[in-house]
């Protein structure tokens, strides 16, 4: 799983079926220290995350066992909230 | 998932049959404040998208899921059409 | 999927007993414009492609849905040939 | 799979169901040699691995089959604790 | 699938019992003219290889299918050993 924070919603009314009720956050990638960490991504809010919070989420296929619909095509889901990171300093 | 913009059309007569009849559409991925980020690549529509719309796709095996024959060779495909992008400006 | 060209033959005698006749090409993955995007793999073709040929290749698991063996250990298939691409220019 | 040292735990209260009781260890990946290598990521931890040590984690969608719950929305767990790597200096 | 030269052997004892009896080596991506690409990473050897050859491995959730146990928690196998690579020089 990644590191995240919630930076913002998409909304889209035209979408697979499936999605429907799904909650759209956009997350940016971040590195223990918060630093921003590659390209935002839409993830699927399963645990009532907001903007600003930071987030655990999941990618790839198994994202979507996180979902009341195991089968939509979802490939990126908040599966947590962080409460605390304790993290050694990194080796460059 | 991910955003992205539709930028072109990809035509191909000699495919894999499980893919007869999809539209070949070519996304280049964006972040939210709509840059290119990464090398496009070819997503099948399955919501209507046309050239120079935002859209959402997801990719990987999940991408199928939003294909009416599920066990179709595809790993990208284009399942939202953005109406609205609502973001905080990124900390780096 | 991706835009790839094909740029060459990988010939492996000692190999899993599911890829046994399987073709194995050497795909350059490029951009819509036909530059060069990253590292070139090795892809199954299932659609008669030829070196110096643009196409189509699909990854991950569900490239073996394109394979009469599905349960091969294959990530990366050939499942098109290119006719046109027809693009807009990308916006930096 | 992927060589990585732990860095770091990482606490969730509110989290998926299914992650409750999964120790999650924040990873960096590294090279053979132990420099670091991109973004550390969650992983949960199968083998009992401590701050420090390096492991052997696994990504993606078969990261849940070291998991007992299979179902779980885990895309990278720890599944070996290194005793030594062996390996020859890299030709750049 | 990829191109890699093994450059050496992971060894851990505390590991998956699922992984007990796999050859771990660590494997560096290589480009067709035999150059460094990217983190060398742990395949599971399927084929028997040896430090120094060019090999064909796979990732994701299908290199289990090359395993005896296929629900092993492995997402990298080796499945072939290269004879020969016939390749045009790449266009920058």
């Amino acid at each position: 799983m990644q590191l995240g924070r919630v930076i913002g919603v998409a909304v889209a009314t035209r979408k697979d079926e499936k999605l429907i009720g799904s909650k759209l956050l956009i997350t940016q990638p971040i590195s223990p220290e918060g630093e921003d960490r590659g390209t935002p991504l839409i993830t699927v809010d399963t645990v009532g995350a907001g903007v600003g919070e930071q987030v655990i989420f999941v990618t790839g296929s198994v994202a979507a066992r996180a979902l009341p619909q195991e089968n939509a095509p979802v490939d990126a889901a908040i599966v947590g909230i962080i409460d605390t990171i304790q993290c050694q300093t990194r080796k460059e």
